[in-house]
């Protein structure tokens, strides 16, 4: 049986629906910018939120930056009031998770495969990175290189996008999670194939780099991103959400859409809203194959929605 | 039902088992040489071999050297009369395979993502390679490089192993696999997860890189190393070796083993031999999942081999 979702297109249907929520989380890139603009309204969209008294979160699957770099953003696109710990990028949550579910010691190292937001967020979690944007791993392979052999200190390995790829830091890498007989706590950023780049441009994002360590050693990972029910059970514990009462709002089916679906978010009515000012379209609609993935709602973007209830 | 491999330890049974093949294909690393260093006695028990009148051929995963290089590499180990033609690594075989299964124009250009042995013989094919080792590929990440822009002249894309992996390289890669409706033929010139370094060191080989492009593009590719049968049919076919007489010979299970039964080499009695002198150890012979992957016979080295026959 394929359920239908359903278009929101008048003021009526905008008021009822949103009506239904006192909390909304919202993917980032996609659906409040693109890249480095604010999408057209939505500076207007979450003000008549806060002003109305709405709470809401920011969770991205992106892991390069940390959450102090997401505040200076949002502020820069001129949003106000938005505040750190009602942000989630994946770089925290990978840190979170090792700290709250994996209980791996503070003061560890942990090997990190990817950008400087983990290296930040580790380190405000009290871990040591290594590895991660490190310079000495810049150059050529080298195969007398001291960063393939193991560290015994290191207690976990963190997977996530980057632009410094190489041979080499994919090869420390492999060493770590091979290491102990497969032993250390393997984390995954999150599991997007890709990202829509500049002109249109598809690119590797992190959850490639994270199944290539995952092909390679044949391990399994903990994603941390979405659509993980584990990230979402934190982010309404932390934040004091009634999960009846909450909103996802994302561009992406199989991670933001399926999180909102997965986790159950308002209740009989769902609670999940695609818009179309990101990577997905309207006839991705009808190519959807998991039903966990189907959006209750759409609209072409919050912008949009802002103009239907105003 | 599981069948056992027969080791081969008395002067006898080394006899017997030799005189069943008049043909004889060689994996390369791990059964002729380790890295650099020729395995003890493999030189002698070639020479043996070419003495009888037996004839043979050398088939590795490997896709960063070329033939020409392959003959300059046996003829300073001390090898005698391997010719060119008589060696297939799969840089080898992709270029065979674009020219002869999928009637790739000539005169095309192939974009590659690996080592230089895939671009020389792509050119000795009759195409012109580009990427690959291109120097102005070694820079950061450039979302504005022009290599970005799709050249609509090429027509195939090629994937092997390189220690010159970064990010803008597998970028541009999969916007000639995401061309065109993903119709460019996608050519991987291994399934190798990993390849044994030194000092033990386990490091990510040709496979690891060509599933990270199939992970990230969503798209299958053609494996043109071992174990496809349509690289060991069109051996064959050049060689002129009769299928019921030739033995394959190799350190790995799932590659080497596998093309030798899978090909039905040596007729009724088998025609696989897992040598113990690379990858493989004696313990991986318990572990076997895969039928097809079960050598039927073993040895702890062509040495080994060639004391018994003598």
């Amino acid at each position: 049986m394929t359920r239908m979702s359903k278009k929101i297109s008048t003021k009526e249907e905008a008021l009822a629906f949103i009506e239904q929520y006192d909390h909304f989380l919202f993917d980032c890139d996609g659906v409040i910018w693109l890249d480095t603009v604010a999408i057209p309204g939505v500076v207007k969209f979450i003000e008549w939120l806060q002003e109305r008294g709405q709470t809401m979160a920011f969770v991205t699957n992106n892991s390069s930056k940390s959450r102090n770099s997401y505040v200076k953003k949002f502020k820069e696109l001129g949003f106000k009031d938005i505040v750190k710990s009602a942000i989630y990028p994946t770089c925290y949550s990978a840190a979170l998770v090792l700290k709250e579910q994996l209980n791996v010691k503070q003061g560890s190292k942990v090997w990190v495969l990817g950008d400087i937001g983990i290296e930040e967020e580790l380190k405000e979690t009290g871990y040591i990175p290594i590895g991660g944007t490190d310079k000495n791993l810049d150059g050529g392979w080298d195969p007398n290189s001291p960063y393939l052999e193991v560290d015994p200190s290191v207690r976990a390995v963190v997977v996530g996008s980057t632009k410094e790829l190489n041979y080499m830091r994919t090869a420390v890498a492999v060493q770590y999670l091979l290491a102990e007989n497969k032993s250390l706590p393997f984390i995954g950023a999150n599991i997007d194939r890709t990202y829509p780049g500049p002109r249109g441009m598809i690119l590797p994002a992190g959850g490639s780099l994270v199944n290539l360590m995952s092909y390679t050693c044949q391990r399994d990972f903990i994603n941390v991103g979405k659509p993980s029910t584990l990230l979402l059970d934190t982010i309404l514990e932390d934040q004091n959400f009634d999960r009846k009462k909450t909103l996802m709002v994302g561009d992406t089916l199989y991670t933001d859409i399926k999180f909102g679906n997965d986790g159950k978010l308002g209740g009989h009515n769902g609670g999940s809203l695609l818009v179309l000012s990101g990577g997905s379209k309207l006839e991705d609609l009808d190519n959807i194959e998991d039903d966990s993935a189907r959006p209750k709602y759409y609209i072409e973007s919050l912008g949009h929605l802002l103009e239907l209830l105003e």
